[in-house]
């Protein structure tokens, strides 16, 4: 697979540097479907049938589908990645470097690196080098790697013992909106014995790594009301109720100061973590120290725990906090209101829904009455603390266990391309709609993913090292072998 | 004088009318040169010859100035009003009101008054009716009271046993930001017995009133540090330090539920209350059960307290707060920062740096090392929880004893115009730099606001009820007639 490769290094980066030319903003339909195209193309050449499947909503952008029969073949396994992109904001990016005109370049230039130039097609490739632009990494990564994984068992005559299914989605980047509707439309097509996400870096450590699940979340937005009009904090402070205090301290309530949330039944839902995932956590190469020099903290929230143990339980973040203004602009007033934006993560046990049930009682424990809207004047004559809290869609953590037979042969094929042992992670910190895969495909989820980690992955100067797309060729080639 | 002003009230207005119609704004050097010209030349009418007092530094609005010397007077008693207004926002005015095309209406808008329109010269007037315009309350109404108030005793053949100076400022809706020099450079000039400001609003009840006091103020605005950029709260969520979190936690520890301050000896210094300050207190007509309704709130920061018992204590009141993003721009993020701006009024006793030390020595004892900026490497190399404490101007309150003779002298005077008792208020809720009368000048200061309650103050259709402006005329005229 290794000399396939670096005897057709040339083709396969010509080819990756047009399919990166294409523009991919997820809200930029004209130029996704251009995306869709190109990799139906790419497919086609390959020898795979590519279809278009979306919901029933108008307006889906498509996923693209391509299905591979193996006469005799006992399993399926479905390969998944995604061809759209974050925003770009081209004045974020360094000089030289454009999102959508890939170059290469030697090294990330925040440390260092140089800029080689496009790539002139013929021209002899270093492996160390990186390719920029978005999308190169996150995740036009993935559909190139699963799909010449693909060709390279074809041209190089290995027998597959599997069905393969290819799925890229388009809308990934805005929250997966209609994988659900799509899956439905489509569940008998989509059935697999387990799906491969080509997604997410690898490990920091460089390890290979692969990954058993996703968190969840759900987000809750609070605003506290004060009196109807901003009141100067001379005539009315300390005497009229001020929200912004209301809300400091019910957050304050939420939350201790080892980082253990205080809400009633906060833990409870929690499965425990197997023999098996304890063990995978632990041989987790730890990265706090370079981690907290490179964000310049010294302790974490708890410093007892580390941050694997961290993303293995439910949070409760504060992603925002508004009440009036603070800079030139503040003024000696008590505000009318102030708001808060919290991001509950959810592990597996976890329901969406009751979590957040969880946190309304605790606030209602705590006085409050909870509006709908901005309080009426029979509300205000008869409530003292008013809250609105507005819940945004949510989803579910999805795990697969890690001793299941088809996780295991993912696993043992993974291994079987480096002597370095894998980084097995029971849950990633983020979160993805993977609970879709179980809920209504009823199948399994691994994420694999083959990109470098310090790829700027959803910022600007996003980059793919070139190594780790022919390593992630590699390691795709060998789950594709799988009995 | 009831009888002077109904024969001269047409004439009164007129002269009104021309001050109101030249804009006020602070800022507008070029207007506030004009409002300054015009009452040097009212003063010019009335026989004071004015001059204008300025600072050491270049460019300080002047303050107009004048004297009356009584022959064989053992007192002088100074009056004091501003002439600048605050920024006004014509869209904000209601259709048909313009901040300086002043026009009579029957009553506020909002109340259901109609616009009678601009004042044509000669009109009859009903002093049930208002002029709403920027300045007609706050302030100018103060410097027509003054010099009509003695316009009238000279023009009525009144005999004054006391010297009287005038002094007009033309900065205060910018805090005052020139007087410390001006008192400096003139503080002979205006040496006096008592200094008299006229400003501010009667009780809400709508009986004179007399007001011996402000509070001082000061602010602080407090930055949280946390991760150097913003982090993904599901890679790092309950694991790197939020200073969202830390902030809540932190402000929520300096006040208790019931709105009492947590600070260590925040309350210490307080000078306590007279028996006569006690008893004026007890007096004041209560409006707590109105304002509730009106503002839309049950129940104040403390039940157990009266607004007017709150007003005598040093607050920490919240004026903002700002940690990233809520609303559509929120993200799942832990932000970098969290910033909030504590506006602390101060009462008779307080030293408004010594208030600040305890702040900050409350900051320090919840764990944070104070930064001067920006934390660097080092600082966040060595301390766990950064915070930057940013000291605004301040001053401290200034509050005069009920029972000094000059004092009673002057409430007599008020008393005599007036069958229903005074509202003798011990201090505002609110600041003003009145410190500086008695700092600096070494005298006696006291309010004595002429101007209706719901006169808009700083806001959209600022109006001034006409019976007030004639009663204020009256009240300043007996202050005049004080032996």
């Amino acid at each position: 697979m290794q000399q396939y490769i670096r005897n057709n290094d040339k083709t396969l980066m010509e080819e990756y540097i047009r399919f990166l030319s294409i523009p991919n903003v997820s809200t930029d339909t004209f130029n996704i479907l251009k995306n869709a195209a190109f990799i139906q193309e790419m497919m086609l050449r390959r020898g795979i049938k590519a279809e278009l499947l979306t919901g029933t909503t108008q307006g889906v952008t498509p996923a693209v589908f391509g299905e591979i029969k193996t006469p005799g073949a006992k399993k399926t396994i479905g390969f998944y990645a995604h061809y759209d992109g974050q925003p770009v904001n081209p004045k974020q990016w360094s000089e030289g470097l454009e999102p959508f005109k890939p170059v290469l370049i030697t090294a990330p230039l925040e440390s260092g690196g140089k800029i080689i130039g496009p790539y002139k097609n013929g021209e002899a490739i270093n492996p160390g080098w990186r390719i920029a632009g978005r999308g190169a990494a996150d995740d036009k990564a993935g559909v190139m790697a699963i799909l010449n994984a693909y060709d390279a068992l074809v041209k190089t005559g290995k027998r597959l013992k599997v069905n393969i299914k290819f799925l890229f989605e388009g809308e990934e980047e805005v929250g997966s909106i209609h994988l659900y509707e799509i899956f439905k439309e489509n569940k008998s097509k989509l059935q697999a014995d387990a799906w491969i996400i080509i997604d997410a870096p690898r490990h920091a450590s460089g390890r290979k790594t692969v990954v058993y699940g996703v968190r969840g979340d759900v987000n809750m937005a609070l605003t506290i009301y004060g009196a109807k009009r901003p009141l100067h904090s001379g005539n009315y402070g300390n005497w009229a109720p001020n929200p912004a205090l209301n809300l400091v301290q019910l957050l304050s309530s939420m939350k201790d100061e080892q980082g253990q949330v205080l809400i009633k039944g906060f833990y409870d839902d929690v499965t425990p973590l197997t023999e098996t995932e304890k063990k995978a956590l632990a041989q987790i190469p730890a990265q706090d120290a370079l981690l907290k020099k490179e964000l310049g903290v010294i302790a974490p929230e708890n410093p007892e725990r580390s941050l694997v143990e961290a993303i293995m339980l439910p949070t409760l973040n504060i992603n925002g906090i508004q009440s009036a203004n603070v800079g030139p602009m503040a003024s000696n007033i008590i505000p009318t209101k102030a708001e808060a934006v919290l991001d509950l993560r959810l592990v597996k046990g976890n329901d969406y829904k009751r979590q957040v049930e969880k946190v309304v009682a605790h606030i209602k424990g705590k006085g409050f009455h909870v509006v709908e809207g901005e309080p009426t004047e029979e509300e205000r004559s008869k409530y003292p603390n008013l809250i609105k809290v507005e819940v945004k869609h949510g989803y579910n953590a999805q795990r697969t266990p890690m001793d299941l037979p088809i996780a295991k042969s993912i696993q043992a094929a993974v291994q079987s391309t480096t002597k370095e042992p894998l980084v097995l992670i029971p849950s990633m910190g983020g979160s993805l709609p993977l609970y879709l895969f179980e809920e209504i495909l009823e199948t399994n989820v691994i994420t694999v993913p083959i990109v470098n980690y310090d790829n700027n992955q959803h910022a600007e100067n996003e980059n793919v090292k070139i190594q780790y797309l022919w390593e992630g060729i590699e390691t795709i080639a060998a789950i594709m072998q799988i009995k």
